[in-house]
Parts: structure tokens; C-alpha cells; sequence
């Protein structure tokens, strides 16, 4: 009997799917955006997918995968770019979608089962008390709150509090280690660094305590401007008025907007380039104010006093956003990608410039404010004309040799897709959390290759992708 | 018949107040912090007290005070340090304490009356929706939304928010003009800037519209240093934490806290240094492993695992903090006074220890870290060892000399308090809504002395002050 043979009788009563075209469409994320990882990760698929409804299920699962030897790889909507949720060794797909249920709301405070969906707990949060949570991605009514924790970063709402990784942001987690009998532990603190943004290699999170905020009816705005860099400053000095409360504030350069925001097309001129920004209802006022000291703005679309037919079919703002603007560029022209990069504090105007000037059309500016490490800066999500990956290559050397990192969604790795070193306190719980390396291989490359030379400017391959 | 005899016969049927020496006490603020004021103003008094019911009452007072040609300066609680509502031409103190209602409320908007407690409104918005106001000042529980409007800048809070000039920081003000027939006016936006901190010379406040944000049952927190500029660079981190949700941020230098916070003396050893927070609770896990990075850092008091022994007679944190910090340095030692000063960012720490170096214990530290245009940066609030207006005035040359403006609170006058040149719109609007100048008279030299030089470095004195 085979190892997933015996798997399988383990995972009896349990809810499992081994249907190879399903498991291959439930093993795939949002890797596609990159045509580097679509050409090393088309084939990728898992043997199982496997779909608890609790912990204990869970347990279960861990429990006969690690006496098995078989990977698991956590999912929840797979809604990231950077192939997080992609098997890479095969086994098991640990599918969190059925723990979705929100366990209590207090003043501030929501508790969730990891698969919950981030605008379902949003829903329950606001009819509740009028609250929502502080950030979401711009997958906000597909994303799980455990899968923006374990591979995203921040996004709407990062004009104001930051990124996930920032104290705070994440109250508190409830983990599973990946040992003949899985520990639940609940980690609170500086502590939770361990498991964030980890792709799941190093244990499971099946519960989050997430900090609450106020939840308005957020007004999706549309600002114009003639020139790009015009856009960019309204940005910056949007996002420094410390009293005038906006959820999201995105330059976007032309054509990118009326080319591809396809609903929003008859609002923007061709060569307009716009501010996408969610504003607090009572904040118009004092927006519409700021708008007018800019005297190329334009107001071009504001949903609190556009008519319903106006309004009509139209997505909301965070869907122009955030990775939604790449997305939105994919859907008509499919050679497009697109790039993350830190303009970092305070020269991030100038960084911007020197970028758009260097690049032109081949890489159309996207910026989107946040807070960061206290200041206000932009990250960039830029689309990119593809061509070759050498090319792409030589883009993204042209940012860091201009003092914009880049975290590269052209990599799996959770080292070459960030920081490009080791995070020492991931790989240290990972050594005590997960002894066997079952928990989503190949992503860790300090892991799979202690001396791996992060200088060496190579890409790293993980061996098991050759196994197919 | 004299012009008060003819007014008060105008005022029939409202409530009046003449008596001289209940007039004399209801016309003083807390001008007395500052001995150079309390030389100059101990004097004042107005003639005669009106205390409205309602926004008609008021414009009966302006009309019948129009007439008569009898100045009047609005007054809220009289909790202003800088003399702000001292009627230094006499005449009628129009008392707003009567109008006091909270007249809506709603997700994120308050609408109250101007003589509204600030305490009172957020008793009531908390009650309502669990929200309340983005700022207030140490005198929370005795001063009103329109003195603070009027004659206030900032507080607790404005680490989050900024100060009250900040665009969306008051949503809308309702004014009444000082004319013939009073005209009512609604102002939002850039034009709320005519209005406010223009100490009521230009305009009666008679209804707000604030806007609010969540409301949590803050914890104090007192954390012990032995050197100041610990503190200090740790309320610096803090404040840059993007996540972690505090509502102040004040680094206090030793011996101040254990000598002049008699109630919370005990936690404090005589040269500690501390710095006071309130920090939402359920950030209380990521602020004490914050804490754990300073090595130096002592955990002396925090109120939500406090007994009731501990907690039993202590002020609020916030009446630890902002001008309650020299009110309890002059309780114990009447000859203390303080300054208003700005540490620009980004080099406030470096300039804060430059000060605390060269004046030492003549003038202890006390911060508030703020937002201030989008950074995070400090007021200070230090107290002085007063000895004479000479050693003052140098210790104030001393710190614009470093790059540290003061707002100097030992000016009663808007200019000399403020940023020491006349605001173009306040006195445009004084021209346009009070053409005899009688609202406030003395408190703007523009309008006394449209050709006075700021740069004389002389002292305005406002005739009227001579009178006497």
C-alpha cells in the first residue's frame, strides 16, 4: 500500500477530493500574474485535497501526513501572486474554506476560524457593532483572513495602520505544529512574527484574534490629472493631512485607467491618469476642499452623489487597486505583469520620477500609499509590458540600483519573493514546528539549502519541481 | 442712561449676571499659569455676564451689544491658558454654558451645541454607538467643544489625528456674525479656518459637527526611565508603531512626575523619568512585548490589571498630561510655569536633547508626541523654575535660537501666542463679520495695529488694558 493509500484510510469520514482535475484546479493560486512562475509552476498539483470542518479534523489530517511523511500545504481562497499556496512536492492540500465561522465580536476585537472569508467578517463585524477590520487585500470578498495572514502583506486600509507584519496589527494566533502529535499553541506579541507571512511552513493557523476599527460607508473616489506626478503628489499630500480620514490612496498612470478599468472607461479620459481613494463619508466636505487647492485635479467619479445608473455594474474602488489593477490589465491585454516595489520614505517622489522617466510606457506607474514605519511613502505595484524574463530581470535591477527594493512576485521562495535573506526566527520555529519539513516545501530555501549564497544572483530552483 | 444701562433693559428676560464680584470671577480664565499674564490681566473684569438658552438669545445679545457699541468676548469653561477669554475692554462675557446639547449623532459625526463638556459629549456618543471624540485637552472634564475650537490647538489624541486645524478635524461650525442683524452662517472646509482659534474675535460658534472615532476603554499606562531620553526615544518608537493603537504619548522628565503626581507618587521612584499612555486594550499584549525591547524600561502602572487598592483616588493619565502637567507642578509649587514649544521633525529627538542639556533642571522636559503634518513628531510642555520675565524671555530666545518655535503662552494676543504673524483670513473675515470690532477686542493686533512690526521683538499691549 502506497503511502497516500494509507493516508487516505487514515482521513476516513473526513472530507477529501482526489479527483485529479479537481485536486489540479484546487492546488493552483494566483501564481499566473508572473509569466516566470506560470512557465515553472503550470504543472504543479497536489494528490489530495483535503477539507476540514475543525481543529480536530485538522489534527487528524497532520497527525497521519507527518506518521506518512506526506506534504501539506495550507490554502485558503489561493488568491496570491506569488505561488504561496502551489504544492511544489505534491501530497496533501489542506483546504480551510469549511473553518469559516466568526467565534465573537467585542469593542475592537473580532475572533475567527482561519478560513473565514475577509469581507464575510467585515459583514458579521459591521451588523454587529460597526466594525471592520483595519486592512484587507484587494481580494477582499474571495481572500480568508488566514491566508492574508500567512502570505499577504497589507493593502486597503495600510494608509493608516501599516502592514501586518506591524505590532498590533494581528492580536493573536492559534497554531498547529506538524508532529506525531500537533501542538496547539496561541501566540500573542512579537512572538507571532514566527508563523506571519510564512506561507504556512511552519505550522498551521487555524484561529485569528484580529483589531477592529470603525467601519464606514467608505465613498469610492476618482480624481483626474493631466500629468502622472501630479497625481503623485496629491497622493503624498493626501495621505500626510492627519485629520482627513481615507481608507486607500492609489496614483494610477495613463493609459491604465481608461484601458483597463473597462467600468469606470467612461468617467476617465484615455490620457488621464488617476487617484483612486476611499474616503470617510463625513470627510467629503473637507476633501472636496483639498481637491480643489490642486488646480489640474479633477473629481471625476465620487460615489456618494453619483446616480444609480451612474453606478451601475461598476466594482468597487479597492477592485481597481492593490493587485486588482494588475488583474484588470491581464483580463485585456494577457502579456502584461507587473512588479512590487518599496519608494522608500522620504524620497519617495523623487524615486518615482527618476522610475516613470526611465521606463515610460513599458512599466505604467501604480503607487500606493501607506504607512511605514511611522512616515507615509508609497509601494509600487507597477504594471509591466512583458517581453522576457531578461528584461524583467534587468527592470527590476534598474529599481534596486536606484534605491527602490523590490519584492520580486516572480519568485516562490519566501526569501528571493522578499527580503532576500533568511527570516533566522521563521527558520528557527520551523526547525521545532515542523521537524519533518512536511509544511509547504520548497519555499523556505534556508531550509532546503542552509548555505544557500542569496548574493549569487541565481534563481533558486526547488529539486522536487524536477521530479515531474 | 449709560450704553449697559440701555443694554441690560435689551436683555430683559434673558439670564444676566452683574453682580461685580461673581462677574469678575466668571470673566477669568487660566491665564495665571503664566506670571507675566497674571501681571497683566489680574485686573480684568467684564461689566456685565449673559448666559443664552438658545442660538436666538445670543443674537438678541449681539444686536442689543451692536447698538450699544458694548464689546463682547465669548467664554466656554475659561480653562485657556493664554488669556483667551479675558474681556480686556470690559463689556459682556457671553457665557455658552447653557447651551450644552448633544443634538445628533451618527456613524462618525456628533452635531452638539458649543457649550457642549467635551466629557459630556462622548458620555453620550459612547452610550449611543460606542464612539467619541478624536481629541480633546486635559481639561476634558470641564471644558467645551467651542472654547476648545476657539481657543485650543490639539491633545489627547492628536498622536492619531493631528491637531484641530487639520482639514476634517471639525466638519462644520455654525456662526453668528457681530452685526446689525446678526447673519448665521454654515461653514465646512477650507473656510473653517476663518473661525477657528481665532479666540471668538471674528464670529460666534454657537453649533459643531465633529467628527468621532471608536471609542475604547482606554488603559493607563506609566512606564519608568532612568534617563529622560529613553523616554523619550521610546515614546518616539511608539508613536512610529503603525499598529499599535495608543491615544497619548508623554515623556515626563524626572523629578516632575514623583514630586508632582502626589496620586500616583508611589509607583514613581524620585528620579524616575516616565512616560504616561493610553493605550487601547486590546493592544495591551503588543505594548507590553514593545516594552520588553527597552532594556531600561519599567512597567510602573497600568490600569486594566490595577486593583481596586492601587486605582483607588487616581486621575484619569490624561490629567497627568498636557497643561494638567504644570497645573499639578503649580499646586505643589506656585512659582513653576511652562512653555509651548515644537521640536520639528525629523530632528526633534536631537533638539530635544540639546534643550535638556543646556537648561537641565530650570525647565524639566515634558513631551507630547503628536501627528504633525504626517510625521510623527513632539510637542513640549516643560515646565519652567520661573525667576524672572527676563530669564523667560531668554530661555524662549534660547529655544527659537535652537529650532524650536514657542508658542509663546505668556501672550494673550493671537499673534504673539501663535506663529508671531497676522492670519490674513481671520482678519479678513473680522472685517466682513465684526466691522465695529467689538468681539474680543485686543486679542488680534492686526485689527488694533494693522501696521505693527513682529519683529520688533517689543511687547503689544492692548490700550485697553490701561484704562484702568
Amino acid at each position: 500500500m502506497s503511502a497516500l493509500e494509507a493516508l487516505k484510510q487514515d482521513l476516513e469520514g473526513l472530507q477529501i477530493e482526489d479527483n485529479p482535475q479537481i485536486v489540479k484546479q484546487k492546488s493552483r493560486d494566483f501564481f499566473w500574474y508572473s509569466p516566470v512562475l506560470k512557465g515553472q509552476l503550470d504543472d504543479v498539483t497536489a494528490d489530495l485535497v483535503v477539507t476540514p470542518k475543525t481543529e480536530a479534523e485538522i489534527i487528524q489530517v497532520l497527525k497521519a501526513c507527518f506518521a506518512h511523511d506526506v506534504p501539506v500545504t495550507t490554502r485558503g481562497s489561493g488568491t496570491g501572486n506569488y505561488g504561496q499556496a502551489m504544492p511544489l512536492a505534491g501530497g496533501v492540500i489542506l483546504n480551510l474554506a469549511a473553518m469559516d465561522k466568526v467565534k465573537e465580536i467585542r469593542a475592537g476585537v473580532v475572533v475567527a476560524e482561519a478560513g473565514a472569508i475577509i469581507s464575510k467578517i467585515d459583514d458579521e463585524t459591521r451588523a454587529h457593532s460597526g466594525q471592520e477590520l483595519r486592512l484587507h487585500p484587494s481580494t477582499y470578498r474571495t481572500a480568508t483572513i488566514g491566508g492574508f495572514i500567512a502570505g499577504g502583506s497589507g493593502g486597503v486600509g495600510s494608509i493608516n495602520w501599516g502592514g501586518l507584519r506591524d505590532l498590533g496589527n494581528v492580536l493573536r494566533l492559534r497554531v498547529l505544529t506538524m508532529e506525531a502529535e500537533p501542538q496547539v499553541l496561541e501566540m500573542t506579541g512579537e512572538d507571532l512574527h514566527k508563523v506571519m507571512h510564512a506561507y504556512g511552513t511552519n505550522g498551521i493557523i487555524t484561529e485569528v484574534e484580529m483589531p477592529l476599527t470603525a467601519a464606514y460607508d467608505w465613498v469610492d473616489v476618482v480624481v483626474g490629472f493631466d500629468q502622472f506626478m501630479d497625481g503623485v503628489q496629491f497622493g503624498d499630500d493626501l495621505g500626510n493631512l492627519d485629520g482627513l480620514l481615507v481608507k486607500e490612496i492609489a496614483p494610477i498612470a495613463a493609459p491604465v485607467p481608461h484601458e483597463y478599468f473597462l467600468r469606470h472607461q467612461k468617467f476617465i479620459r484615455k490620457d488621464q491618469s488617476v487617484v483612486v481613494c476611499m474616503v470617510a463619508p463625513f470627510a467629503m466636505d473637507a476633501f472636496a476642499s483639498f481637491v480643489g487647492r490642486f488646480s489640474g485635479a479633477e473629481l471625476l467619479y465620487r460615489s456618494d452623489t453619483a446616480s444609480d445608473a451612474e453606478k451601475k455594474g461598476l466594482p468597487p474602488a479597492y477592485e481597481l487597486a492593490w493587485n486588482h489593477t494588475t488583474l484588470r490589465g491581464l483580463r485585456v491585454d494577457p502579456s502584461i505583469t507587473y512588479l512590487q516595489v518599496l519608494y522608500p520614505f522620504p524620497t519617495q517622489i523623487e524615486s518615482v520620477r527618476k522610475m516613470t522617466e526611465l521606463l515610460g510606457d513599458e512599466v505604467p506607474g501604480h503607487l500606493e500609499y501607506v504607512r511605514f514605519d511611522g512616515k507615509i511613502t508609497c509601494f509600487g505595484l507597477p504594471l509591466v509590458r512583458y517581453t522576457t524574463e531578461a528584461r524583467l530581470n534587468e527592470i527590476i535591477k534598474l529599481h534596486e540600483d536606484n534605491g527602490c527594493p523590490v519584492f520580486n512576485p516572480h519568485r516562490y521562495t519566501l526569501e528571493e519573493g522578499g527580503m532576500k535573506q533568511t527570516d533566522a526566527v521563521q527558520l528557527a520555529f520551523k526547525k521545532q514546528a515542523d521537524p519533518k519539513g512536511l509544511l509547504n516545501p520548497g519555499k523556505m530555501i534556508a531550509w532546503e539549502n542552509p548555505d544557500y549564497d542569496f548574493s549569487s544572483d541565481k534563481l533558486f530552483l526547488f529539486p522536487g519541481l524536477q521530479r515531474g
